[in-house]
């Protein structure tokens, strides 16, 4: 049994929770700031207010106030604050952080630094104060995964990558077993690509359905299936351009952490919802207010992409219509461009 | 204008002549012996009877009877037979193959042949007789289409394929256009092949629908997507390493023919109908039975693969536990087996 204290309360974190302690661990659950109605009611009756669902008892929730005495003893530190509590969740654990205790994060995204883009858990190991960053190597889990699902226990196969192959094992054996499948890879920067560009490319992907929709179609076996089938394949195509762009493996895309995130992404939740949305019409103001408040992803890592591509261009490294999908999703998304999917611009298979 | 002769008036053979007509071509559509009532139909008024749609009235039909008639003066002859009608479909156009006269198929399997996996355009040219196979390369039409769709007119992008560029692109300027949107790749062996093996995975993929479906859960964004995504992935993984098994390009399952054409088979169709029955635990013969006569691709692509893999395990050009989804999904539908998924034997990546 080992001690594993996860950072923030949101969907993900909380519903990571539920292999933990029935792998029989003392799991404890610490909210951030922006979680104390969640942890209340963690305490109160076990019930998770957002992801709508009852947790095992064995959790032990934590409001941010007790981070001190969750983090005692800790095996390891999980990380599920949003990519936007990165900075903070790295000075928030920096005081218990040391070689020996290995991170693991859910966050998903990419950051633009002035001239490369780089993934989330280079950006935590950059936040950390110098003397306690030396030796880390944090690692993240990637590949489709559904919080609701998790928690409900449905299989699910994920990947954890990170550089240090030695702590990745032994997190997969605290981590991994049952329903809940663990692999691992030392591809951080292709895996976690692939894990924060399929928010984007889903939002795209789902263009096709509010087309439909909007045109008075019903959902069904013929719809609008084609126009989102050769979206999803232009979307695979990218994100391998995209990998090697950024020092990736482009291989990673060929299977959990690219194709399959991509395809659950589409099946479940909100990126689809506000690309549906889009497609519909119905503008970025309409589409977001419709979204009530919703945290989206896509339009995140859609800007951060928006300033990273002007830079590759500029400095020679990507061509004019490269990537078309991408900058017809960032047109639509940013900058209220009508729907008008480039499909003779498309590749039919990957050159990467 | 050109003239072009499709035989074959099942459901992508007809309506491929929606692409055709639109683009102003002479567009004969020719029956064979089991579409005498779709003939019928279509002479009466214009309605395709398992499109369940009104067909564009320039599209002229012919009975098999008359397939000399409706031969005469083509510049083209198209093939909408399905797998089994390959060899019957050789003997009926060898009166009129010329190497003038392209080829182009839209049927989609695999054959088992003593010892190798052939792609049905060269199926198709070994069943031409000697004296009139020469010089001819047949191509054929893969990538993600759902009939139905493609005679609404909804965008869709396919890949012409085939050993004679200069053919393909000749094809592709009569029928590319508009919403029909045709890329050409010579990987004849690798599109084919993904066009084929989609069937089967397809299958697989639909077993988590069926899971819970069965376990009493709803359709909905928290459902069994974890499961489903995994499955996805790991067809994508296997399909690379199928393509070069059998000689063909792995890029072209990162692309159009192969995750393009999975993605729409796992959102339309008989296949992911039949998959989620067997994801039930309904067993083999009740799952036909509900099938109600519907041709099952998947049945017969699996019948052909389970041949081939015991062919190149003992010939050492496999492993055993190589493709553990494969032989997962020839024990449930051919051998019935119960469904349960091998997902610690799942590869996280692409090793192809």
């Amino acid at each position: 049994m080992a001690t594993l204290t996860v950072l923030g309360a949101g969907m993900m974190g909380s519903s990571l929770c539920v292999p933990l302690v029935d792998r029989g661990h003392d799991v404890r659950l610490v909210g951030t700031h922006l979680d104390d109605h969640i942890v209340d009611s963690l305490k109160q009756r076990h019930w998770h207010p957002t992801l709508k669902f009852e947790l095992p008892q064995a959790i032990r929730p934590f409001a941010v106030g007790e981070l001190e005495q969750a983090m005692q003893g800790a095996d390891a530190i999980l990380l599920g604050v949003s990519s936007a509590g990165v900075l903070w969740a790295a000075e928030a654990i920096a005081p218990y952080v040391t070689p020996e205790r290995p991170i693991l994060m859910v966050s998903k995204g990419l950051a633009f630094d002035a001239d490369k883009l780089d993934v989330l858990p280079d950006v935590l190991r950059s936040a950390l104060p110098p003397g306690v960053a030396s030796g880390i190597h944090p690692a993240a889990v990637a590949g489709p995964c559904i919080a609701g699902e998790l928690a409900r226990r449905v299989d699910t196969c994920v990947v954890f990558t990170g550089r240090d192959q030695t702590m990745l094992d032994r997190l997969k054996t605290w981590i991994g077993g049952g329903y809940y499948h663990v692999f691992t890879s030392t591809d951080v920067v292709g895996v976690e690509g692939c894990a924060a560009l399929k928010n984007a490319y889903a939002m795209g992907i789902a263009f096709a359905a509010g087309l439909h929709a909007q045109a008075g179609g019903e959902p069904g076996s013929v719809a609008t299936h084609n126009y989102e089938a050769a979206v999803f394949a232009q979307a695979v195509v990218e994100m391998q351009l995209l990998v090697k762009l950024i020092g990736g493996n482009p291989a990673s895309v060929v299977g959990l952490p690219g194709v399959g995130d991509l395809n659950v992404t589409c099946n479940g939740g909100r990126t689809g919802r506000f690309g549906r949305f889009l497609g519909m019409g119905l503008g970025v103001a309409e589409s977001i207010r419709r979204m009530e408040g919703a945290t989206l992803e896509c339009l995140e890592i859609l800007t951060v992409l928006d300033r990273a591509l002007s830079h590759f261009k500029r400095a020679g490294r990507l061509k004019n219509n490269e990537l078309p999908l991408l900058e017809h999703m960032i047109a639509v998304a940013l900058h209220d461009a009508p729907v008008a999917m480039p499909f003779d611009s498309f590749q039919p298979v990957s050159s990467v």
